[in-house]
C-alpha cells in the first residue's frame, strides 16, 4: 500500500467521515447501516490501489457496457457478482454453518418454478441428451432424524450444457420435484452432469478473458430442498475428478458438495431394473437440512 | 458487526481466498491488484452487513436501473459514485496534499473544450443570466513565485443553475479561458455563483430521496489551471455563507476552498471602470500550483 504523508491521509479520512455523516439523517436505520458501510469499503478500496482517473473512467464504461447488454433475459450485473464472489458470499452470510447441515450454494439464473412432480424412481430427463445418472440420498435432521414428505427439486445441463429455457421453444426437461419417503429417502434418473460456460460474450466475458480466466463452471446438479421447519436448502452436488472443480467460474464449489459419480459400463445392471444400452452413472448425496422457519413448501 | 461461529467465519474467510487467488494469473499486474482488492473490499462489505438475498435482489436492480437510464447525455454511474462520493476520493488521492497546493475537487460534467479565450479583465458571461462578478487572483508555485502565462479556464453555471451546454442550443455563455500576465495576475467578469441540482430524476435522486439527502450543489465557479512543469489544477471556489456547503451533494467542498465573495451596491465602483447598472460581487482566489509535469496546455 502506496504510503501517504499525513496530511493526505487526514483528508482522505476526512473525506469518508463526511460522505458518511451525510447518510446519518436516512429514515430507515438497515438503510443507513448498509449506505455508512458501502461508503467505507469503497473509499477504501480506492485508497488503497490508489486508483487513477483512467482507471476511474474505466470503471465508469465497463459499467455502463454492463448496464446496457443487461435486459430482461440477460443479466450481466448477476454475472459480475457471480464472478467476485459477491453471490457466492450473499449465500455464505444467508446459510450459515449449523453442524453438519448440508452446505448452500448459488441459485444460478435457471430456476423455473412449475417443474413436473415425478415418482421415486422416476426420470428427470425428458428427453434431454446426455449419460443417465442415478442419484439417490436420504434427507436428515442435524440429529440424523430422517425428514420424510420433504420437497426436492433438482435441475441440471444436458450433455450440450444447456437447460431446457435456453431452447427457446417449450420444452421441459432436465429439471422435476419429487418428496422424500417415509424414511427421508429419496431416488431419481438424472443425467450426469456436464460443464458449461456462463455467457461470456459481454463486458463480463471480456473482465474474464482479460485476467485469464476460464467462463466454465464445474459440472453440477442443483438442488432446492425444503421441509416445514427447516431453512430452505439450494445447493449443487460436483463430480469427484472434474477438472474445473478448482476454477468454477462463479465459486460454487465447496468440498463437501463434490460426490463420487461411479461411471458404469453398458449392461450393468441397474438398481430399478432399468434397461440402458448405454453406459450409466450412479452417485448418493445424503442432505442435512438445518432447523428455521422460512420453508416455503 | 454480526457475530458469527468460528466455521462460519473460516467459510468466509477460504471463499475470499479463493476468490482472490482466481486472480493471480491475471497477465497484467496492475489488473491483478484491482481485482483482487475489489474482491477483498466487496467481500468485507457484504459480510459486514450481512447482506440479505433481498437486498442483493434490490442492489441488482438499482443497478440495473442506473445502467439503463445512463445513454451517450446522461451518465448516471458518475452520478452515483459522485453521491458515494468516490469521485471526490478519486480526485483527492490523484492529487495529494502537497505544502500549500490548493486543493483539488470533482471535475464535474460540464467542461467543455474550446472555450474562448479572452482578454484579462474580460467577461466570461456571454449574456448569461446573473450578478456580474469580479474575479481576481495570482498563480504562483508553492514558493509564492508568480507563474505568468498560465493557462486559466473558468466556467460556471447562470442565475438559473445552467451550464450554457444545458440549454441545448449553440450558446457559449459562462466559460472562457485566459492567460495570467507577466506577475502571475488574472482577472476576469463572472457571475456570482449559484447552486443547482444534479439531475434527480433517475435512481440516484430516488436514492438520495430515501436517505433525505439534497441533490443540490454548493453555489461554485470551476477552475482548470494548467502550466508548464507544474500539476494540472482542477477545483472550483465556493461563496463563504453558502448554506449548502455543509450538503454538497457530491462532496466537493474543501474549507480552503471556500472564499469571500464581497456583494456591492448598485453603482459601487468597480475594479476596471465598468458601468454596471445593478448589483455586482467580487472575490479574490489566489492559486497555489504543486510541481509536476501533466500539464496539457
Ligand atoms: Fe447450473
Ligand atoms: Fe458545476
Amino acid at each position: 500500500m502506496t504510503t501517504v504523508s499525513d496530511e493526505q491521509s487526514r483528508r482522505e479520512a476526512q473525506l469518508t467521515e463526511t460522505v458518511e455523516r451525510s447518510f446519518d439523517t436516512a429514515p430507515d436505520a438497515r438503510t443507513r447501516e448498509i449506505m455508512q458501510a458501502l461508503v467505507r469499503h469503497s473509499h477504501a478500496f480506492v485508497r488503497e490501489v490508489r486508483l487513477t482517473e483512467a482507471e476511474w473512467d474505466a470503471a465508469i464504461a465497463f459499467l455502463t457496457a454492463v448496464g446496457h447488454i443487461t435486459d430482461d433475459r440477460r443479466q450481466e450485473f448477476v454475472l459480475l457478482s457471480d464472478v467476485l464472489g459477491v453471490s457466492m458470499m450473499t449465500v455464505s452470510v444467508n446459510n450459515e454453518a449449523d453442524g453438519d447441515a448440508t452446505e448452500s450454494t448459488v441459485f444460478g439464473p435457471f430456476f423455473v418454478d412449475d417443474a413436473p412432480l415425478i415418482p421415486l424412481g422416476g426420470d428427470i430427463g425428458g428427453g434431454a441428451p446426455g449419460e443417465p445418472c442415478w442419484v439417490e440420498g436420504r434427507v436428515t435432521d442435524l440429529a440424523g432424524i430422517p425428514v420424510p414428505g420433504a420437497r426436492v427439486e433438482v435441475w441440471e445441463a444436458d450433455s450440450e450444457g444447456l437447460y431446457d429455457v435456453q431452447y427457446g421453444d417449450d420444452r421441459v426437461a432436465g429439471r422435476a420435484h419429487f418428496f422424500t419417503d417415509g424414511n427421508g429417502d429419496y431416488r431419481f434418473w438424472g443425467l450426469t452432469p456436464t460443464p458449461y460456460p456462463i455467457p461470456d460474450d459481454g463486458p463480463v466475458g471480456a473482465l474474464l478473458t482479460a485476467v485469464d480466466r476460464s467462463p466454465m463452471r464445474a459440472s453440477h446438479l442443483h438442488f432446492m430442498v425444503t421441509a416445514p421447519g427447516f431453512r430452505t436448502l439450494i445447493t449443487h452436488i460436483f463430480v469427484r475428478g472434474d477438472e474445473l472443480l478448482a476454477s468454477d467460474s462463479v465459486f460454487g464449489v465447496k468440498d463437501s458438495l463434490v460426490m463420487d459419480f461411479d461411471r458404469q459400463v453398458p449392461g450393468a445392471p441397474t438398481p430399478d431394473g432399468r434397461e440402458l444400452g448405454a453406459s450409466w452413472s450412479r452417485t448418493r448425496f445424503d442432505i442435512v437440512l438445518a432447523p428455521g422457519g422460512d420453508a416455503a413448501a
